[in-house]
């Protein structure tokens, strides 16, 4: 390793963080004799002073310890029970029995998201440019100073805020008193409060197959089973969900029907009825996830199953992340109220409840109308997005892959022709830059898939990413 | 039951409400007939077409159902399986094998501190008119509006926002490297994380009796056990700490050093020092929760065990909640550094990071100096309304009840003489319009106590309240 003396980051740090990655892979274990710090500052060409402050960093983190008559070793810190860590609960995630997630590639990712420079191509997130920062500014420049809320707020979160949602929710069909909402800090917390609140350890969850679902270890961490239900062009294919209920006792379904993440499919509204159905019959209830519902690029889609269920059968999950702000974080949980106050409950175990200043400024942006030109605004700026990933593709990617166009949302499920290898283009490609979303996140069967967004890379980035591509598949490829 | 009129809920929602209840408190149980529309409207006195609508959100909840030739039953709807969900994880909350939490009473208290008018005695929240809200309103007023960072955070949370922290730490002797420092939405959550991240389903927890922690469930819903530690007017006494850990396989300590919850304890230098030596000979981490630190009201409290920790032994928690504002859902976790990235990956998993809106106003708050202007005014504040609860004590409780003045904090932990039940003295208060913490929220056995604060009520509301104590404890002690 050699420290990067450009880095915002300063050396004593990254000398800290070489020593510490050296342990925690096991390449000193405990009783390890460091190097002096002659030789280490020698071989990391910094100071010896940069070294002596860096152990003695080390030292205060209990992970090594001077000894009398010299040499630094790394002692057993009490935090070693930590370390064994690493995989609690996954060890239950089973998808026939040895699925092992894909922890240190999506840590990877979490990280080189920050990477300066880094292109990212598979990002779930809106490019900067295209969030209301004016709009906010604007925002609070008009805030009356008495409104603003800093208590905790009621269990199921502010109540202006939940009647502007009831009203969103009214424009898409759906009905819900505020008493039927739940305010969450976006989408995944909905998740964990569904598997904390609702489901036993042990339970089976029927879902789309790719899911992002697989990416995150909220429901397997806390012991459920995923039974995947196959795809087609029309969303999840609903033959088998009455026999799979019972083969694997199936308990809750899962779905993204609308613009589904990763594979941007659109759930037709035939296929919508036929899930209702059999779920009904099956007394299965459903997971509506439809965080990117007013994403739509061409028309609006089909109506959200929440709208058409006539037996409180779905428990629909929205979010602002997607159009407005990731970093609100806020999103909402609609269902039958006993369910809704049992999931308001855990949130109050869990957290006390979202930021006020975050519910206050979703509020206001509902209430405002901002919310609606925000979306018409992104709506706009991604059709065009989208449209310049699909001519890039054209152009590079005819003869090696293929794909389907979406009609919303941010992704295209890329299909690779040439057998590659995920994990090494994932790290190639990584290399020139360019941090990729390998489909094996998704579905530990699609390596040759790569989940491509256009929401946050520029027309130039992905011209640059995409050309960087090809060549990496065609190199790499068998 | 009668409907509230005046209440700002629509009679529609009483009446659903009603018949909720009814089913969920197991009233009208799956199969049982509805009385009649005509019935019910008489029974409420409420137009029918109320009834009606009340009927048919039912309906759509999947509660009940309309029956061909008349009459409205119960089904098992398929939220079903929430009922039984009610206790889930408490069967293993077990401190000597048989407690049973106390959720419908904490359940009722986040309830009732919504009732307009109602008297909060025990609320561990600042009063709204200590809150900053013009503050914030400056704050916001001065937004560089590019500045603000709207999207994902870095998994440890805004680096300006640690920085700030970090800076902070320094002022009490704490020396944290933004990168030992992970922003969590408050201090229940850092619980949550450590509970999830770093601790075995069965781990002891070895903690101060009372404490707060009773009255959460976040360890003890991940399957771990409680083992009480006696506390005396120096705060925890460790003499039994190397014993218990043997003999209950204590894996970590939890303590709140200052201003402790409930007692109002403050932990002395030489016990801190105990303590921590303790902890170091037998290998025990120890959490420290210190999110009343800067509320001292006489002097300043003995340093954190943080800082005087040698050997990377001790997780510190801090936290805005107390002095800033509770809605902005601020607080940190600092330690080893890779017990912070572990946990920083837990965090991510489960909320992708707290709200960036937050996260900055925090930091600014911290950086201006904003911060530390509120506490002092808090602390003017505070020391006033301490003073003020305790000469209402001195009048109405002096021949009733027994405390000790806290020095900081916001809890006055008191010891009442007469014998009280205390679900009856709760509920006797509340119809008098008083909400109290009954001492068995913390300590199943301290059925004698209260937990008042001084923090919420005014202290015309205090004098209300402390009135109507004293006549209900002589009324109902015996």
């Amino acid at each position: 390793m050699i420290l990067d003396r450009h880095s915002s980051v300063p050396l004593r740090v990254q000398v800290t963080d070489y020593i510490i990655e050296k342990i925690r892979n096991g390449e000193w274990t405990v009783g390890t004799r460091l190097p002096s710090q002659r030789v280490l500052s020698e071989k990391l060409r910094v100071n010896r002073s940069t070294v002596i402050v860096a152990f003695e960093e080390l030292a205060a983190q209990g992970l090594v310890e001077g000894r009398r008559g010299g040499g630094t070793i790394v002692v057993n810190n009490t935090w070693g029970l930590m370390a064994k860590r690493e995989t609690r609960g996954w060890e239950t995630y089973v998808e026939s029995g040895q699925y092992k997630p894909n922890l240190p590639m999506i840590r990877k990712i979490n990280e080189a998201e920050f990477y300066p420079n880094i292109i990212r191509m598979g990002t779930g997130e809106l490019s900067r440019d295209l969030l209301p920062s004016g709009g906010f500014a604007d925002l609070f420049r008009e805030v009356p100073p008495k409104l603003l809320s800093l208590g905790y707020q009621e269990p199921k979160g502010d109540l202006q805020l939940r009647e502007q949602i009831s009203l969103h929710l009214k424009r898409i069909g759906i009905t819900a008193d505020p008493s039927s909402i739940l305010i969450v800090s976006g989408a995944l917390q909905a998740l964990q409060l569904i598997s904390n609140g609702l489901l036993d350890r042990g339970s089976a969850l029927l879902l789309e197959k790719p899911s992002y679902l697989y990416s995150v270890h909220v429901f397997q961490s806390s012991g459920m089973r995923f039974v995947s239900l196959p795809m087609d062009a029309e969303g999840l294919q609903p033959g088998k969900l009455a026999d799979y209920k019972k083969k694997y006792h199936g308990t809750i379904v899962y779905t993204i029907p609308s613009f589904h993440n990763p594979t941007g499919i659109l759930m037709t509204e035939k296929r919508r009825r036929q899930l209702l159905s059999v779920c009904e019959q099956e007394r299965l209830p459903i997971i509506e996830d439809d965080v990117y519902r007013d994403l739509w690029l061409d028309a609006p889609p089909p109506s959200a199953l929440k709208s058409m269920d006539q037996s409180g059968n779905v428990l629909y999950i929205g979010s602002l992340s997607k159009v407005l702000s990731p970093g609100l974080r806020i999103g909402w949980i609609v269902g039958p109220q006993p369910v809704i106050d049992r999931l308001a409950d855990i949130k109050m175990q869990s957290d006390y409840g979202s930021s006020s200043l975050s519910q206050w400024a979703a509020g206001e942006f509902l209430r405002t109308g901002l919310y609606e030109r925000q979306v018409s605004f992104v709506r706009k700026q991604l059709k065009k997005r989208r449209d310049d990933l699909i001519d890039l593709l054209d152009t590079y990617f005819s003869d090696i892959g293929r794909w389907r166009i979406p009609q919303g949302g941010f992704y295209i499920w890329l299909n690779m022709i040439p057998t590659i290898d995920p994990r090494h283009l994932f790290e190639q490609a990584l290399k020139k830059g360019v941090l990729l979303n390998p489909g094996v996140l998704y579905d530990r069967s699609a390596r040759q898939y790569l989940r491509l967004s256009y929401a946050y890379a520029s027309q130039k980035e992905m011209e640059k990413a995409i050309r960087a591509l090809r060549e990496l598949v065609i190199k790499s490829g068998k």
